[in-house]
């Protein structure tokens, strides 16, 4: 695994992926560890035009989703697990917010070591972090049933780019011996010096007419306003794929 | 990466893990792609033999928690970007669902790519699912504040055990082309033969006195009323945690 050199790509070249290539990587996936070995997700492969058009507007018609030969929805899924035993005389209990969760995580594991698979293959790959801002679409356009909610999208194709590695915190800024360390004042301007300093931040800052960076996430990237709509927004869709009670009044 | 031989390791040799190789490994976990850069998530790295035993019950007292040289616990984490903004004349509004989502998704992905990289190091690992069952334990022995939320437990150490490789559903039970294909009895059937066949499986049945063996998952491993008294629990903590609004009613 070359992790030191792993960029997001966005641009792909007209090569195609073939299915021997992607079912490979997608069973090889599957050998991460999993909830009681009940795989609880489940993917769905876009690669029709159609489809994809359909995908776009969930993804803020980025035109990865277009572009890319293929488009991966990966889903927690208890459906699977609950018709399973439903055909088998016992009683499934999954329609709860913690099954939820450890669907979810099952699916956000296979998903990253699928990435670092493919990655290692040379595909390259984005993941879009909108399919949990506009679930209801993707749900309806896939045609996922209850206990099914799509909690990451990839976009996969060989790469057209090869865009500058991105900058990361410092270690010391996310590990934490024992117990966790609050943080100051003093350590934030340390942990984030190096951020704030870079040229393209300093240009994104500019051209967005913001004081400081910080102000570019909270007054135009990820506002508080577009984060409490969409929470609702998730919330309605947890209920109506049946992961939540709708005696919830959080609405 | 050799993950076609990837399996759980809960028994590990006496020999320690320098903080030279961990480190390296946490920080070239952090390559993994993380919304807007924002890296949304921390470690707590667990050496010390008393923090491991108050971390235990949190976890079953499961062995590994203690015999293992160390525990890691992935939190999501808006704590540290809020402080940031709060430092930097910043208004953040992370403080929602929505976000918690994010930096779930941000650290889940975070924790498999450290797996992958320290299981092709040769160390062996243990993914605890434990972690959200009562994450206000957790929450609790690591003091972790507002906007920060366990959501992954790993105990790592050198291989003692050499286990059989498990068992895995077959690729076309989870994979779906273009459209979610619903289950029927007779797919059931087919892609959980094989399952359900294993020697291992059999003798579950067996020693459960159960008629089959997806009963033995929701009457003894994960049944309803223990997941619905755990996602109460999961809320509350969430809530707590300043990730959901106290004016839910869903108690």
């Amino acid at each position: 695994m070359n992790i030191r050199e792993r960029r997001t790509i966005r641009k792909y070249t007209q090569q195609p992926i073939s299915d021997e290539l992607l079912n490979r990587l997608l069973e090889e996936a599957a050998r991460t560890q999993t909830m009681g070995n009940l795989q609880l997700y489940s993917v769905v492969v876009t690669r029709s035009d159609e489809m994809k058009r359909k995908l776009a507007p969930a993804h803020f018609n980025q035109p990865m989703v277009t572009t890319a030969p293929v488009v991966l929805t990966v889903c927690a899924d208890f459906r699977r697990t609950t018709d399973w035993c439903e055909c088998r005389n016992a009683d499934p209990g999954y329609d709860n917010l913690l099954s939820f969760m450890n669907a979810a995580t099952d699916a956000l594991l296979y998903t990253q070591t699928f990435c670092n698979l493919a990655e290692e293959e040379g595909l390259g790959i984005c993941f879009l972090g909108t399919t949990v801002y506009m679930p209801q679409q993707i749900i309806g356009v896939l045609e996922l049933p209850e206990l099914v909610f799509p909690v990451a999208t990839l976009t996969v194709g060989w790469p057209a780019e090869d865009p500058a590695l991105s900058d990361r915190l410092p270690l010391r800024s996310f590990v934490h011996a024992e117990t966790y360390q609050p943080y100051t004042e003093q350590t934030i301007d340390d942990f984030y010096a190096s951020k704030e300093a870079l040229e393209e931040n300093r240009h994104f800052v500019e051209i967005n007419r913001k004081e400081t960076l910080a102000q570019v996430f909270t007054d135009i990237r990820y506002t508080r306003k577009d984060n409490e709509m969409m929470s609702e927004g998730l919330l309605e869709a947890l209920r109506r794929q049946g992961f939540i009670k709708p005696d919830c009044n959080n609405s």
